[in-house]
């Protein structure tokens, strides 16, 4: 039997050798490639609002949930095709809710990436709507996609909506902003949590399994994956936070601590949120399992989820 | 031939007497009816979003948009109930689009309706949030419409994302942002209010005449009344901005000019501007020829938004 590569994931990824870095880099090319062709161009008129939107949109994202949503449906014996409409709409959403939530108002970021935030390059006010434009481009992406058999565009713009919208995404964000310099419980962390990264994590890979027309089974199945790779996404993003420089995040670090930001390590301790974030993964594998090796691609990037330094 | 009730409009509204005081008065009372059946409750979990986006959705709007929609089905020969949830997804954007204008960053209003505006009451960081939610709401809602023959969820989200995206909604008000306290010119300013205002009245019609599976003839019709209303409805805001009090538009009276803004009176004078939406409101009119006697609601809307004074 052959191994994984090393370094890949604390747990056997299963039998088969998968080319993770491969995927990341070809998939990365392709959905910037699709996403630059879903968007106006950045001098179409007005330029400020383009290039705002161009701006944050291609600042070096990593593009994960446009990977996992293409490798659920890889995982559902789909075409990565279909998905691409799915997983670029994903990372608009993702995008724009970056733009807002660093604005003054909010978490007042001057740096994401190595990059300056969107309103520090364009001011407030173009910053708000840029996001606005992003959100709003994420769903007239959406309409574009085919459509299939078992999910019209109805089930996917109201997947999409739902996990966007204020019991979700935009929940996490209002409970984090109140949650500001007050003690809070790990339950309402985990609140918070589940609404700022889960949902949308979740949402990715559901839309990536619609558009293979995935069972009932398969879609049960990749949500509780994206569930609880979401949330230890999120919480390896608290633990990077406390332990890692600047320089080597590519954004502020110790923003969490100096804005008294509740997080896992804050409140239950490095070790402990540590093997919560382990324990999650091994969760997100297990829900893998009905896929077979057709789950390569999800499962590897789980591995890299847990194993990430930046 | 019986007359038009005195006062409506300046051209005669056709042979029919239109209760237009009734019209608004029923479908307002079913638009809120309807609206607040497809937000969250105000106490739904985060209490502080949930408030936020009633707050402003319940501010006392004059609820034009739905209504101009429902009446475009009418003039489709189709049912009320069917567009109703278009009506109120483009009232939520409506919505959105002034909480989100009205932050410091952009037009930095405190009232808006009579009443403070969302920021004031709610802080920027959740009126930021409160406006995306509703932008997100709005999406959830037409995924929510039964879809028709001809138009298909994915023909009504299209529709929607396009008015109020980047080349529409959202670039108005960029340009109208970028055109502060500088001299530009009547076309430029055309160009803004096309966008800030004409663009969504166009698609409350439009969709009020698809959920009436209206045929393309039917359609290029609406969109030409679309263009016209709302083009005459932002003219005469500028003009009430000028002749009015604050006290009686119920928000601050003179902002565009304390804002330097850029207004058809400012530019081109007060006459000249009354005539422009006078002959602009004739021509939505000569545009709802085709609908004959059905289109009756929507001529007395037109006559309404002439007519109105604040």
């Amino acid at each position: 039997m052959r191994r994984a590569p090393a370094g890949l994931s604390a747990e056997p990824p299963g039998p088969e050798v998968f080319d993770l870095a491969g995927f990341l880099a070809t998939r990365t090319a392709a959905v910037n490639t699709a996403l630059a062709g879903f968007l106006p161009r950045p001098a179409a008129k007005p330029a400020t609002i383009h290039r705002s939107m161009h701006y944050s949109l291609f600042a070096g994202g990593k593009r994960m949930r446009p990977a996992v949503c293409l490798a659920a449906a890889l995982a559902c014996g789909g075409d990565e095709a279909e998905a691409m409409p799915l997983a670029c709409a994903v990372e608009c959403i993702h995008t724009y809710s970056l733009i807002h939530d660093d604005l003054p108002a909010m978490d007042n970021d001057d740096y994401r990436r190595g990059k300056l935030t969107n309103h520090k390059v364009f001011g407030e006010g173009v910053a708000v709507l840029a996001g606005d434009a992003l959100l709003t481009q994420a769903f007239e992406i959406v309409a574009q996609a085919s459509g299939w058999r078992r999910y019209g565009h109805r089930e996917l713009v109201l997947e999409l909506a739902r996990a966007s919208g204020s019991r979700q995404l935009i929940a996490g964000q209002v409970a984090d902003l109140e949650g500001e310099g007050k003690a809070i419980s790990a339950a309402q962390l985990k609140y918070i949590h589940e609404r700022k990264t889960s949902a949308l994590l979740e949402c990715s890979v559901r839309l990536g399994g619609m558009s293979a027309n995935c069972t009932p089974v398969q879609l049960a199945a990749l949500t509780d994956f994206g569930y609880h790779v979401g949330l230890a996404f999120q919480i390896i993003d608290d633990i990077l936070d406390v332990t890692q420089t600047s320089e080597q995040l590519g954004k502020t670090a110790g923003k969490d601590t100096a804005a008294q930001k509740a997080t896992y390590p804050a409140i239950i301790g490095l070790d402990q949120s540590r093997r919560i974030a382990a324990r999650l993964t091994s969760r997100a594998y297990a829900a893998l399992t009905p896929f077979g090796a057709r789950g390569a691609a999800l499962r590897a990037l789980a591995g890299y989820l847990l194993e990430r330094q930046k």
